[in-house]
């Protein structure tokens, strides 16, 4: 077998796209061996010498694995940009996360992090609003947004949707979405929910005196759908929509990103179904790497775990998923396998914080996160003892007790709702 | 913890959507508790009891687990038609693949298949070329086809590219396709290739008195790209175009599906990437689901894998997906996990067996899978020690062989072409 691509003394250009894989060899196959295949398979190769390969060709084009460590099962690959349609989120990943996780020579195979050449960061424009854009919209600057997702997941119809909105938002919500599988049903169709939340909505704002947004969920069958849902939400003043980015894939995102712009909609990103890619350690590709494409693509706001709650997601991962939402220039970080990044002035993404969180952690989710954070209940409003309202009551009250560094349980002294919330889900 | 949804006694209706899990929960998690808490986070659940939720609600909505195997730690699920937008895979992926892969209470989760309800494969229409019409596109009705993929996957200029596929269709290829990760690349251009490509398709056709298919990747970061691209091909006479079915995405996927009847275009879904969620046995979803999303939207030909060559796929797995392609009613399989499925007429889909084959792998190939497959090389044919056309040429003559029921060996004597394939590629 072939080790052409093993190139350690190889120095990465500033134009070379970076990729850090974790690579497990099959039975009776050599870590280097691997490796190599693995480079090729992701570049120019074939299984056999080729004769319409030139070497003129080959040597321009090759991939560099410049780092390989056998004991951590790290390697890192330098590849040409000249491979790639840099503008591309599907090209790149045919490329460097495509037919490789497939190959025999290996038993596991995992895409960690790339690290992105300013040329590809250059075809994209990041977020519209991002982080900055969405604290103007919401006219917060100072404390963590508190969102909701109406509950139950889907069955309401779009009048008790936007009951549960408006109770939601009367009780002191910032945002309100829809859930990740609430889209077009007979039961409470897009556009009529859409109407009632947004209208409702903007009762709340004027009884409230705050801002309060709808995201509304356009994942949709096909472009043109999802685009027309936008013009929906654009139509009714809306100033948000939310989507599925894993079931809808990468091509409509892109297409979406352009989309709302024009329509001048800020974008909420739900990541379910990623963890079918992402959460085995050994295998598939890591969020991190799903956070990164987010970002260069542009969506304004990202699920990215609450190290508290009910889904998977240890502390260290979801940190270097803020990191890599917030930060101008992300530092390498060896033991998460993250590359650094200079995210070249593109902006920063709001962190969300959401899946089984209660009002009784909010002091928990601030001393981790601090104010840069979406935070957004479910059940944790909706099962409150005393209703929705009250729920969403209880978290603002919680923040409150966090923002003036009080304890939640002296705070919760003057405080019913927030009484009530700890009553029911603080851990005795 | 609840287990509201265990009901082994229920018998699925006709109208509910049936999926089968496998569900391996976290330490200290009973499986039924394990079980029915994913029945619930895939359709009306929060992971609390909320005050939204009302009981007639829930008994109309609940899912049924009607089947529980703790041994093999097999679960299937009968879902409500009413849960989902029926015309949207990305809406029922959210669904049952969405956010179960993330819970806490589950080491490993994988979704083994859906059996899709008729209200369902009523809105899809499957493939509009399908096998038959690709048959009659092609114009040959009686043995396989003969593929190839242009290499090296990237880094020829168009011209060579051309010359390259010009060969390939000389020495006796159906079908010439470009490598999954070749789009738009500065040296070498989608319109350009496809230019020239095309019409040096159309001379081999002249030359060789047999149709000859160009298939043109037209993978893109946008669905306004895309179609671009399908409507390039159009233009330029073209009868295929290509797609990387995980990269774009699903929702770019059914927009293709639209736009490509619109374009009169057959459609090649290559499934690289799929190895990212669907290879580990345990976690994921199936390569079968995969091939029955794309017989839905309506692909007209897919790589299900070779059995014999380069890449992961147990001979069983690729069967099964090769019957999840053509048959009309796929029986149950309880050992590969595939349901039942009657596609209500939907046309098959033509399968593509690709990745590392050398001619001398035909007989074997022949004898797997009959005459209803598309048999594509690379560097089985461009890899040939006299060259791209001779491979080509070795690859018809070893099919012949085969379709004689001669030996290939014998063939060999009066084929030199076969005989220097043999040379090189036969393990002695």
């Amino acid at each position: 077998m072939r080790r052409d691509y093993i190139d350690i003394g190889y120095s990465p250009k500033d134009t070379d796209l970076i990729c850090e894989f974790h690579i497990e060899p099959s039975a009776g196959v050599n870590f280097e061996e691997a490796a190599t295949h693995m480079a090729g398979e992701s570049s120019i190769d074939s299984w056999t010498e080729i004769s319409t390969l030139s070497p003129e060709l080959a040597a321009k084009l090759k991939p560099h694995v410049f780092y390989l460590d056998e004991e951590s099962q790290t390697v890192r690959v330098a590849y040409s940009e000249d491979l790639f349609e840099l503008g591309s989120v599907p090209q790149v990943l045919s490329a460097v996360a495509g037919n490789i996780f497939s190959m025999k020579i290996v038993d596991n195979l995992r895409l960690q992090d790339i690290a992105f050449p300013g040329s590809m960061l250059r075809e994209f424009k990041g977020p519209n609003f991002g982080l900055p854009g969405i604290r103007k919209l919401v006219g917060v600057y100072d404390r963590p947004l508190i969102g909701t997702i109406v509950k139950p997941k889907v069955g309401l119809t779009s009048e008790k949707h936007a009951e549960v909105a408006y109770n939601s938002f009367a009780g002191g919500c910032d945002l309100v979405k829809d859930d990740e599988n609430l889209t077009d049903q007979k039961f409470n169709g897009f556009d009529r929910r859409a109407e009632l939340t947004l209208k409702i909505a903007e009762k709340a704002e004027v009884e409230t005196g705050e801002k309060k947004m709808y995201l509304c969920n356009i994942t949709a069958p096909t472009c043109k759908e999802m685009t027309r849902r936008l013009n929906v939400l654009k139509d009714l003043g809306a100033s948000y929509a939310m989507i599925d980015i894993v079931p809808v894939g990468w091509t409509a995102l892109q297409t979406l990103r352009e989309e709302a712009e024009d329509a001048g909609l800020a974008l909420h990103a739900h990541r379910c179904m990623h963890s079918a890619y992402t959460r085995n350690p050994r295998h598939g590709m890591s969020m991190v790497l799903v956070a990164k494409l987010c970002r260069l693509i542009g969506l304004d706001q990202l699920h990215i775990g609450t190290v508290v709650g009910k889904m998977h997601g240890e502390k260290h991962e979801v940190l270097s998923l803020r990191d890599e939402c917030v930060l101008g220039k992300v530092p390498a970080d060896e033991t998460q396998h993250v590359l650094a990044q200079d995210w070249g002035g593109l902006k920063p993404m709001f962190p969300v914080a959401s899946g089984g969180l209660a009002p009784t952690m909010i002091p928990d989710l601030y001393s981790i996160f601090g104010k840069d954070v979406i935070m957004q209940f479910g059940g944790g409003i909706h099962a409150h003892p005393m209703g929705t309202a009250a729920g969403a009551t209880a978290c603002r009250q919680a923040l409150d007790a966090s923002l003036e560094g009080v304890s939640m349980q002296d705070y919760a002294k003057n405080h019913t709702e927030l009484e009530a919330a700890i009553g029911k889900w603080l851990k005795k």
